[in-house]
């Protein structure tokens, strides 16, 4: 599909807490903080999702016209209804821009770039505006030490639009595939009419994210590789072939299995997990944004963005950058 | 774009709540819950969204083959993560199949059918699977009478594929404005960031359908008529060339203004707003299904599907069925 990324935009929440701020919360030691999550240090977000959102969104846009679509694609909404987009929208100060929410967790920006193209392709819009805000940090439970020392706050956005006739700049392949047999094992159980706020029998926890990381990771790292393999094939690529691995920043373990699995090198793979921690749906876009800024990433580069998410999903794309 | 329904299907709980029911719960008088809702009874759903969603599925999917990807279009989730489709795919007893949300609130339905086609005009899906079930009187406010007289359960799925060369199946026109100046007229403000389970300040209304029904109705009837008019301009058509209205159930003015503002004849507004009441994005899809099962709605017949959602958002989409 014929798409061009034109803008990119983070935000970065300026308050930090370290490994040993985390550490003392949850009764564990800096060392085992870090060789579980890998987790050096994470942002802290002291403005709401639309804000940050807002933020990043304003950069990708830069001096550029107001988009035609508004995707919001986080893990977590601002609010049950309206959905994010909206807040987003009013943050920006824009009316009438047609807009709503993709929801996929963590893999919610693979899956709204994905639609976006699609969209793109069908010439329906020509300037589409993703963006993934989530603040983690809020929905954190202490007394599960490996995933509340892992999440941070953070947002990023993209403008996506149509490629010309002599651009090279393209969506190349996409694959996706969830497996509800996993679903028990990355939740936040309330929110909704399952464990509703007015049920007695709903608990704190309920509302807080709970992941069995362990059993994710061996059932992910699996279903990511025979993916991996099959997305190769079907576009005729050699691991050589991709520039760019850009990750969702789930753990250390994770990010680390797309070289010591995965076969990439090192310094390909994307990875901002030790600064950030992972911001859920916001990780994906704020690793390619960093790439993008850093001119690690360049014009026409061939990027493989891919990661998991609750679900359990799994999901790739391959663009041409 | 070439896309045919080729299946629907509806899941309608058996336990019926009527006006005089409702009319004792929040003080009023059965005369008054009619004069404002028009809803004369509703269904209030004793299993959760995901199993009345499957209900439905099930019917829309016959004896056809497993969809190719799964959307869930529903108003409020199961809960926060991992988004619905995931339990749909679950309660159907799949696994592996691609599956995420869109979420525009009462509008889901519209947005996801748009998106739908998309993505079978750029043949990535052959099978699209779209399920919009809510059970709004979870969430209903007692304290807010207007809404409470208003909200029901139900749930409708849809099958879309690509329509073959001779057939004239197609998705011919869609619209959709997003009004972030109207984001504070309908809400939910918990289940997010925003109102936070955890913080001390969150009440339980936070958690509750709250509706400035008067002011949503003033500025919805403008922005509906004028997008009213726009659509059959640009496909070149007469309000007599529409067959069949089916609009969002939003309540009895707001489906009522189709005929008193938009000059439809009373017979082609499919109205099940009495019988069920609103029940979020259901509704929309419902009132098809129901439409189609009846055999109002026939093959080739020109449907335009409308309505408004808190956004505020107005969307509509003309279909040859």
């Amino acid at each position: 599909m014929k798409t061009k990324i034109t803008g990119v935009g983070i935000y970065i929440p300026p308050k930090i807490e370290t490994a040993k701020d985390i550490a003392s919360r949850i009764g564990k030691s800096f060392d085992w903080v870090i060789n579980k999550s890998g987790v050096l240090e994470r942002r802290v977000s002291s403005i709401d999702v639309d804000e940050m959102g807002a933020v990043a969104a304003k950069e990708a846009l830069g001096n550029g016209s107001q988009p035609d679509l508004i995707i919001n694609a986080s893990g977590v909404p601002k609010q049950t209804i309206p959905d994010t987009s909206t807040f987003f929208q009013k943050a920006l100060g824009f009316q009438g821009i047609p807009s709503f929410s993709i929801h996929s967790t963590c893999l919610s920006f693979i899956t709204a770039f994905h639609t976006a193209s699609s969209l793109i392709q069908s010439k329906i819009y020509k300037r589409i505006l993703i963006v993934s805000s989530d603040r983690g940090t809020s929905g954190r439970n202490f007394d599960e030490p490996e995933s509340a020392c892992l999440l941070g706050d953070g947002a990023a956005a993209v403008v996506i639009e149509p490629s010309i006739k002599q651009e090279k700049s393209k969506l190349l392949y996409y694959n996706m595939q969830t497996w509800p047999s996993g679903s028990h094992l990355t939740e936040v159980r309330g929110g909704g009419t399952n464990k509703h706020p007015l049920d007695p029998k709903t608990t704190i926890s309920d509302n807080l994210f709970s992941m069995d990381g362990p059993a994710v990771y061996k059932i992910a790292r699996k279903k990511v590789y025979k993916m991996l393999k099959k997305s190769l094939k079907a576009t005729r690529m050699e691991s050589d072939d991709i520039d760019w691995v850009v990750p969702h920043q789930a753990s250390r373990k994770a990010v680390d299995a797309y070289v010591s699995v995965g076969g990439f090198k090192e310094k390909k793979v994307i990875n901002i997990l030790p600064k950030f921690g992972n911001c859920v749906a916001a990780s994906l876009p704020m690793a390619l944004t960093t790439a993008i800024n850093d001119k690690r990433i360049k014009r026409n580069d061939t990027v493989l963005l891919i990661g998991t998410g609750a679900g359990l999903s799994v999901a790739c794309a391959i663009i041409k950058y």
